[in-house]
């Protein structure tokens, strides 16, 4: 068997990524970008989710998006109706982005001209988890016609995220969704994970997880700003 | 970077994967057991419509699963309360099942008492298409709610598959479901490719797919069965 080979190279490659994620990460921080990444099963509803994030964030900040797909523009698209500048990355047939594929689509970009920086991943509840791309934040979204039961049967995944949104929450009544199991099942993979119930296409919920992200923004803005002591001689 | 070895390394665990399937083929094939494996997304309703599945068919046929999650024994636990012989892999991190998890599992089963045999792979559009798992036929389910375009976003695992099934169908109001434009990113990616149309939940287009698969089984059985005149002499 060629498994222990095949694990010895993906650590190689795993490594690479970290070194290339943690100069990303260092780029980001002193550029004064908050960087936000998102991962979810196919069709939990990323995009959507997104196109209103950056049409609600726009009024006060400066944002863009890098958004992963295998194949298709359609994302990209989507997102651009939000007029905030997007670059789609196609991974071929690669299950996740990884930090390179991040570094390369977004160095045409000033980073000193954006607040925030959203990438989408490719829609997988598996692949993305062992890739850090830089981010700031991760969220990991999970629609409510997924069931209750994902955070048991992904746990990698809903560990390296930071945040859960619950998105679709306009569809719970119509598929019985049962709150308080997903809630118990977060929380038994990720004590204490913070979790928003949202709906995209309704807007329930947006303005909470909105206040949530400007503030992660204000604590960068706080980090970044050198004490008054060290400006006065 | 070390990306064309892994490529390398992946290319000889598929050849190895191939070899096993091949073999596993032959075994079903000489049994008459007709082998069926669903992939999907995480929660596009597998495990229910194969819960729905396996007692439909028990009346008539003698049926039996297999299903792969990362973690827990939650489906085997669902599945079994139709009462057919139920066997979980889990599978770790791994993102998809392989031809030797099968074999393994299958080996205490005698294949001769089996008319169907069902394989639930892992909820993930990317990584099982790569790998054969010896069955007969290969069903791709996309719920409504995950939206039209999935198959133009992962058209491999539309691909690899042999038949569609578009699930949920009770939710596709709620969603606004367009059917025209599923059935055409599914036409576009796998031109012919059969579609069903239907809901565990309600039962709706349920009897036709079951129809289908019980003529599989019979066309498989007049493939098995000599011809009359090598019975006579």
């Amino acid at each position: 068997m060629s498994e222990p080979r095949l694990v010895e190279v993906r650590r190689n490659v795993l490594k690479q990524n970290d070194l290339i994620a943690r100069a990303l990460r260092e780029q980001f921080r002193s550029a004064g970008v908050f960087v936000v990444s998102l991962v979810s099963g196919p069709g939990a509803g990323k995009t959507t989710f997104l196109e209103k994030t950056l049409t609600q964030l726009q009024p006060r900040y400066r944002v863009a998006a890098l958004v992963g797909d295998l194949a298709t523009e359609n994302d990209a698209v989507r997102l651009a109706r939000s007029r905030a500048p997007v670059k789609q990355i196609t991974t071929g047939t690669l299950c996740h982005l990884e930090a390179t594929m991040v570094q390369n689509a977004a160095q045409d970009w000033d980073l000193h001209e954006l607040d925030f920086l959203f990438i989408e991943n490719v829609g997988n509840l598996v692949c993305p988890s062992s890739y850090d791309l830089g981010e700031s934040l991760r969220l990991v979204l999970m629609s409510v016609t997924e069931g209750e039961d994902k955070p048991l049967k992904y746990p990698t995944i809903f560990n390296s995220a930071d945040v859960a949104i619950v998105s679709k929450i306009d569809l719970a009544d119509a598929v019985e969704f049962d709150w308080e199991a997903a809630q118990k099942n977060i929380q038994a993979v990720r004590p204490g994970m913070r979790i928003f119930r949202l709906s995209a296409k309704t807007g329930e919920g947006m303005d909470e997880y909105l206040t949530f992200l400007s503030r992660q923004l204000t604590e960068l803005e706080v980090k970044q700003t050198p004490p008054a002591k060290m400006t006065i001689p």
